[in-house]
């Protein structure tokens, strides 16, 4: 089985390169003094990297996909030659980019191969299409779009032009990929976010930064009371802490050395602005840092009083938004923002509690799934152990990885979890399992975590003190079961299209009254709604009652209820959902449909 | 009246005067060398500054009492003498503060006084006792402790060191002021919050950062819930915003330039630590800036889209950390710290909606006071004006300001407060309502505002389109009703003594087991109670009953609940409140007495 599924992607991927040197050799007729540079294979298609005389723009790909497939008749074969580096450096002369994958080659000893393809000769390893104009099959593949990149994926070397495009090994393949983007287009929380004003993201105030409007900061809201209500019933203690943390916090953490990379730059505090516009050192200095994670905090808490074995295990959740400076390009959406609010807790316990815990962590984060309409299918978790030959890079010791290695597999295993193995993937603190969940467009992101630490305990000297009165280290857990409330509510938009559930949904009903005589009637009814915990919303505007329906169901709000002379004279409402009209109800008749609603969370 | 408190007040402020002298007089007979700088009258006594050889100790005030008391009974009067500057620079040469002192008087060219008594000299103003050991009654005083001080209270210069003394007119008054301040130490918050394990403040992380422990977070959370769900009915809307923002967003609102003292400084992101370490700006500059408001991320929010008339009033509540780098001085357990959550709303209305939002926002006050057992008489409420005598230098017109002042005053009256006028007290941007309340030790700590602002509407150039299709500026205020998280649960901690209602109690109900053959039952009633949504602890410990109930009440735990054999037996419930035995329970019974009191907030 997975055999032929290789074969197959052998296949495609010949085709794939195959038309990638079609796009490079159809681009140099008609651009002569472009110069190609990369042209790999991608999931879904490949890309060829150009630099471009003047830049050429999204319009320009018919002109160049209609050359390629005029070209494309005459490739019958490709022809392999090998040549020196010479040779190679020769032709490739006025092509910096070519002449340095050339040096590399060199460098690495590897023969050098030129591929010619009708009249276009290009540097390549080989693997393409025996039969380019018979395998490309017609309408099988197009020119998907173009973007800025820089010359091997660094900042520092200059931006190519990239032209992406989209093959498959059928017509067929290529119409349902391209339905099914656009479909995944509609359900983008980036684009619903602002169809349903949820958030948005300001270039004043940052990127990465979002700025959450009414309904998204409720809909927030509801899922954070959700998790705490949830958090306090199953045995977990709230803790609070601070955004910001004098440097030395994050010395002794090791998240200064490790990590300050992915740190907001310290502030200095107690250097005035003169001092440093003379680049003048406070005399008292006080450096703060933007928190990157919220563990040294409930560390210290920890600390602030001794603890006995009778103390533990501690369960200590927060809320806290936490800060990294990720690169600009890699920003998206909600999925990766620079400030982010994860759904944090630390577990402090005994060895002897060790293997309760996980399961209690993970039967919580199978309930999270079910809760929010996740199915496991639409979840894939990865066991990330350290590399056994490379012991050196790992805090902690032997035995510490060997337990909880071990303890991770079989709890995973006895939860039944589809679980995939990965050496050399844990981190350097310790072991872990992770939940990832995957976008619209089948990107996976990293969601529930469960992670032992070695590192904190260690740095920090945490300890306890136990049966025999002697001072013991405590294992540390650290565990977050959306990862972010960021990214989660991203994916939970995507996963619902924003049609929410009754219970998520941050206007449940709307209220529509036909016409002025009706607005009393439908005020009286949002306030019993209201008195009752729905959040209902009267649209009293003077559209007609088409238009009003048309604009709750683009909101995609759960309930609509309509109020005309018949509802008022007879004290009912006519109701309908998202997609029907459920009929004439009382308002006691209402009330409880919403209610059983909620309570079933569907 | 007044005028008899005023010569009461002079009376005891020349006692207080005298015995600052004396003070000298003693410190100077035992430490010849100490310089003797500046020694004023303060509410409830006095203090002398002085530059000792080696620091003196708690311990040695003693010593020094006993030699005033030694000196007082020769002090018969105080004689007065004029000195020319070279006099008094000569008596003065070796002591560089007193030396500083006669310059200054001289610059001011005021006359120089010495006085003497007994043997002791001093420069002076005057205005003592005329018989200082009639005057300075046995008992009335005493040394109260001693303190570091800078000289002039500027960092630049020398610390001294400074001896506080306590001084009344007669002893029962100095006794009756001990007894008050030892009743307000068991209530100070930063020492019930120890006791009660509510937060701590942590070097580590740095000055004015509280860290809340889990009854203090859950406390936090339990009055967090309150506020939302009474926000949610009194209409207002969620929003929720970043902690930073980028240092354009502070120069357009202004923040940057007014106030960036008070701000921690900019982070310089995408200068790396190489670039800092050389001085090397980055190639692209993004700075952020720490918030020190809420408020231009809610302007943004606002200004994402159009607003119609329509629209408004936008009432925009957020639980908002800031951070303001206030001296380390001046930071004071939970009531002032360097960062705080701010209970803020925004509400953008139209003209003819403001008298209305005013008075719910002056009925919302009043009801959060009513809600956490304040009393008016708590509270004291000041009408903050422009001074129309410097108009220069606040934002808005003189239109403005008339309708905002008179529209103040005319609802706070209406609202029956009884308000202080204050004119030149408004902020530059807007005239203010501000509502203070005392903490124990007699200070006023603003909690709830409610400010007009003229400027951020004109700088972020904020509008909305009015009934004729034209765009109109709306109005803006800013309200608080706690004012911080921070400073009002400090102020509740002392309010209640840390005897929390219960409503409000992280623990409701703490369970006691007398035997371990009682711990079954014990569980089953906490499970009970968890349920119902009763917040219960069992103490498993070994403890006897008493120490059991001496630490619950210690912990000021609202109710106990004993459980022995006769409980097991008849499954009912022996109750204790904080001060008394209550009674035989059933646990139906139980219940319904707390739910009860929960909801009536006693």
């Amino acid at each position: 089985m997975l055999k032929q599924e290789n074969q197959d992607k052998l296949k495609i991927n010949k085709i794939r390169h195959s038309l990638a040197h079609l796009l490079a050799a159809a681009v140099l007729e008609i651009y002569p003094e472009a110069k190609p540079t990369i042209g790999p294979v991608i999931e879904n298609g490949f890309y060829y990297d150009f630099e471009f005389k003047s830049p050429i723009k999204e319009e320009d790909l018919e002109k160049i996909e209609r050359k390629m497939k005029e070209i494309l008749p005459s490739w019958e074969k490709f022809e392999e030659k090998e040549v020196s580096n010479k040779e190679a450096k020769e032709f490739f002369k006025d092509n910096q980019y070519k002449l340095e994958l050339i040096e590399d080659l060199e460098k690495a000893k590897e023969k050098i191969t030129f591929y010619t393809f009708g009249k276009f000769i290009d540097l390549c390893r080989g693997s393409h299409s025996d039969k380019p104009n018979k395998d490309i099959k017609d309408g099988s593949w197009k020119l998907d779009r173009v973007a800025g990149a820089y010359w091997r994926g660094d900042e520092k070397n200059k931006m190519l032009t990239r032209i992406y495009g989209l093959a498959f090994e059928s017509k067929d393949e290529l119409e349902k990929y391209i339905q099914n983007q656009e479909e995944a287009k509609k359900r983008d929380h980036r684009k619903l976010g602002k169809e349903l004003d949820l958030f948005h993201i300001d270039e004043m105030v940052g990127a990465g930064l979002p700025l959450w409007h009414p309904k998204g900061a409720l809909l927030w809201r509801i899922i954070e009371d959700f998790w705490y209500q949830k958090h306090l019933e199953n045995d977990y203690d709230l803790v609070r802490t601070p955004h910001i943390g004098n440097r030395i916090l994050w010395e002794t953490s090791g998240h200064w050395g490790f990590y300050n990379k992915s740190m907001y730059p310290p502030m200095e505090a107690g250097q005035t602005l003169e001092d440093k516009q003379k680049n003048k050192k406070a005399e008292v200095s006080e450096e703060y840092l933007l928190k990157p994670m919220n563990c040294p905090f409930h560390v210290e808490i920890y600390k602030n009083n001794p603890k006995s074995y009778r103390d533990l295990p501690m369960r200590w959740a927060e809320c806290g938004t936490v800060y990294r400076f990720e690169k600009k390009g890699e920003l998206s959406g909600l999925t990766r923002v620079r400030g982010f609010t994860q759904d944090d807790a630390h577990i402090i316990c005994r060895k002897d509690q060790v293997e309760d815990e996980l399961k209690k962590v993970i039967d919580f984060t199978l309930f999270i799934y079910e809760s929010f309409g996740f199915e496991m299918k639409d979840v894939k978790v990865y066991l990330s152990l350290r590399d056994p030959n490379d012991k050196e890079k790992y805090a902690g010791n032997d035995l510490g990885w060997k337990f909880t290695e071990e303890v991770l597999r079989k709890v995973a295993k006895e939860k039944k979890l589809d679980f995939t193995e990965e050496i050399g993937e844990a981190a350097f603190y310790g072991p872990k399992l992770d939940f990832k969940i995957k976008d619209v467009i089948g990107r996976e992101w990293q969601c529930s975590t469960l992670q032992f630490d070695f590192n904190l305990p260690e740095r920090f000297d945490m300890l306890f003190v136990n049966e025999k009165g002697k001072n013991e280290r405590p294992y540390m857990l650290h565990r977050a079961l959306f990862g972010s409330f960021e990214r989660f509510i991203g994916l939970l938009i995507e996963h619902y299209a924003g049609a929410f559930p009754l219970w998520l949904s941050p206007v449940q009903v709307k209220i529509l009254p036909i016409g002025e005589n009706h607005f009393e009637y439908a005020r009286e009814v949002f306030e019993i709604l209201k008195t009752e915990g729905i959040r209902a919303e009267v649209d009293k505007s003077n559209e007609s009652l088409g238009k009003k329906i048309h604009y709750a169901k683009q909101q995609k709000t759960p309930y609509l209820l309509v109020i005309g002379d018949k509802e008022v004279e007879s004290k009912e409402i006519t109701l309908e959902s998202r997609t029907k009209k459920v009929g004439l109800f009382s308002i006691e008749k209402l009330l409880n449909l919403f209610q059983k609603e909620i309570k079933n969370k569907k």
